[in-house]
């Protein structure tokens, strides 16, 4: 793909036999993560909100919908690095040897400019496939997230924490090394490489509900209904969106309302992309903007049918659940959309209506597990 | 099988096709949880300790030993309830149903007394197949594990907290309604439904490892060289070991040392069981000496080659690194086998000796996540 196309022309060619293709070129290198279901969550879900959970929302003094639900929690939180962004980088990085052949790539490396997993992601890809990587991280990153980048990058730069301090940093690097960026989530190849989670994901399922233990996992019958996953620069859910794009299974997406922090979904009700966030929600990986190419496969009403928002607190409930109850170690960008299946009742709403009976089969992309003891300690104390 | 049979005789019996005819009759029922890998766990135990680990420990002054190990983790805290204890229980019941008939079990009913993961198990097996249960709890367990039992239990009777007390309110629930005992560990059908854990682990090793993708794993190529489970009771080891003695993967134990928790290695030592166990070990599935038919297994070398302790602080750390980096929840207790391969000098001595530069595919089982957000947080503040 020429990455200077538009990206509405290039958000035409973000196909599902493109998602495919990623999917073949980087199984070798990641975790096909497990696929889990726990009956008290379903239970959960399929319970009523009380009315008191109601007040203050413009359901206030309604009845609150009683959907039917089963989860299927795809666990990227322990696919490598502990996030689905290893899948972005070694799809990047296999296309761009391809592209441009390996002694070229090898000789000028890989850049970029990031403090969270997509750094670490980037860092591991290219020490596996024996290409230079030069990270550009702001100083006043924890510690934790220094030594972990420091694993596999060839270099990690220092920066300002502004978006155009990161980016002269980036830029300097670039001029000495001719190192290529590899963009966090803006980007043709990252988003086909995010999309291979609803592959797998609808994979699994389908191995899960043709088992005769049927009885165990709990399903509709109906197929998978729904996925729904977080959104932040929207790499992870345009792709996925894009591998279902041809398919029944809707496709929704997850955000915080904390201080803006839903960009994605008030750019959705304005008719246009919000183009910069400044929160500090606990969903840390969730604090940007919708990324250009992004934004055409989500404001796509055919590919994603909607975006909902929940609050800190519906964050917190959500990954206790997931820690005491699916017993998985979850960052708290991970929940938010188990978060909308539990607590948002418009989106309830949509499930109880159309799901009726039956209900509906829900997908959830646990997309991240990086923190520690102390954080989850803090978290909860 | 008669359980009145003298212990030694009815050990004699427990044999692979045992275990085997067990998970024939609890699949339906159970999940099968995944086996995970970790590469920056397996680099972790392949890195000699620091000498100043050794301080205080015989090995002081001399060089840490540098075994080369892969770990393969199976997650039966992922299992249903949240740990190994729903083989047994479920086991226990269907042998119970085709012995005495439905109807009998029916109407007598189940009981049991614990305030721990045997209980819930029960439970939940007796819901799932109509059959009354009644668990004897002391009066003092937390309120989350009441609640847990009570989600599922006919009825949840109280007791004081001695095995005396607790063992006279179950003869009272007996005399009352003809419920039939089920024994946590010591007792050959749940040794045989625990034992299912050992075949699932093999199945699952040998699938992965004869995967194309075998660099993302990380294998000795030399089959399964050992598995390695907690030991409270000893139902889980002494039913591993039983599945693994007509095959070349050695199998051990692991126990806490605090307070004198590593009752079974004590008694390994002396020859003779230990009978009575009072720790306050972390490791709280781990408080309860061996049994009498896990004993014979457990103490017969040919089936489990040793059992090693590791102090709380060791517990701790490893616990630590379960979350942060293989990203599941685990209880304490089910990381001591993991405890033991990183920093046990003893058993770290045999690996390094016995794997040489190949080193040894490790299987650990993670026996259960039951914990709480609040209790993660106490333990790491």
């Amino acid at each position: 793909m020429d990455p200077n196309m538009d990206p509405k022309t290039l958000s035409q060619s973000l196909s599902p036999s493109k998602i495919h293709a990623a999917h073949t070129l980087i199984k070798p290198y990641i975790h096909r993560t497990p696929l889990l279901t726990n009956k008290t969550l379903n239970s959960l879900a399929s319970t009523p909100q009380t009315p008191d959970a109601l007040q203050g929302t413009p359901y206030e003094g309604q009845t609150p919908a009683e959907p039917k639900i089963n989860f299927f929690f795809k666990c990227e939180n322990l696919q490598r690095i502990g996030a689905f962004k290893a899948r972005g980088a070694f799809h990047a990085l296999l296309r761009l040897i391809e592209e441009k052949g390996e002694d070229e790539v090898r000789q000028r490396g890989v850049v970029t400019h990031s403090s969270g997993n997509h750094a670490q992601a980037l860092a591991l890809a290219a020490h596996t496939l024996n290409i230079p990587a030069y990270i550009v991280m702001p100083s006043i990153s924890t510690t934790a997230k220094i030594e972990g980048t420091k694993t596999y990058a060839t270099k990690v730069v220092f920066s300002g924490s502004t978006s155009t301090e990161r980016e002269a940093v980036v830029a300097e690097v670039q001029a000495q090394t001719g190192a290529i960026l590899v963009p966090p989530y803006d980007d043709f190849n990252i988003i086909c490489g995010q999309g291979t989670t609803g592959l797998e994901l609808e994979e699994q399922y389908l191995e899960l509900v043709r088992d005769p233990r049927l009885s165990v996992h709990g399903a509709s019958g109906s197929g998978l209904d729904a996925v729904i996953t977080p959104i932040g620069g929207g790499g992870l859910n345009s792709g996925v969106a894009t591998f279902f794009s041809d398919k029944s299974t809707r496709v929704f997406g997850a955000e915080p309302s904390f201080e803006g922090a839903d960009d994605c979904r008030r750019g959705l009700e304005a008719g246009e992309r919000v183009t910069s966030v400044k929160s500090l929600t606990i969903g840390d990986g969730l604090r940007t903007p919708v990324g250009v190419l992004n934004w055409e496969v989500i404001s796509d009403t055919k590919k994603v049918e909607g975006v909902f928002a929940v609050t800190e607190e519906q964050i917190k409930a959500a990954m206790r659940l997931v820690l005491e109850r699916v017993k998985v170690v979850v960052e708290p960008s991970a929940v938010v959309g188990l978060a909308v299946c539990l607590y948002n009742e418009d989106f309830r709403r949509i499930v109880e209506r159309e799901g009726g009976d039956k209900g509906w089969d829900i997908g959830i992309v646990f997309s991240g597990g990086n923190t520690t003891v102390e954080a989850i300690g803090k978290l909860f104390s």
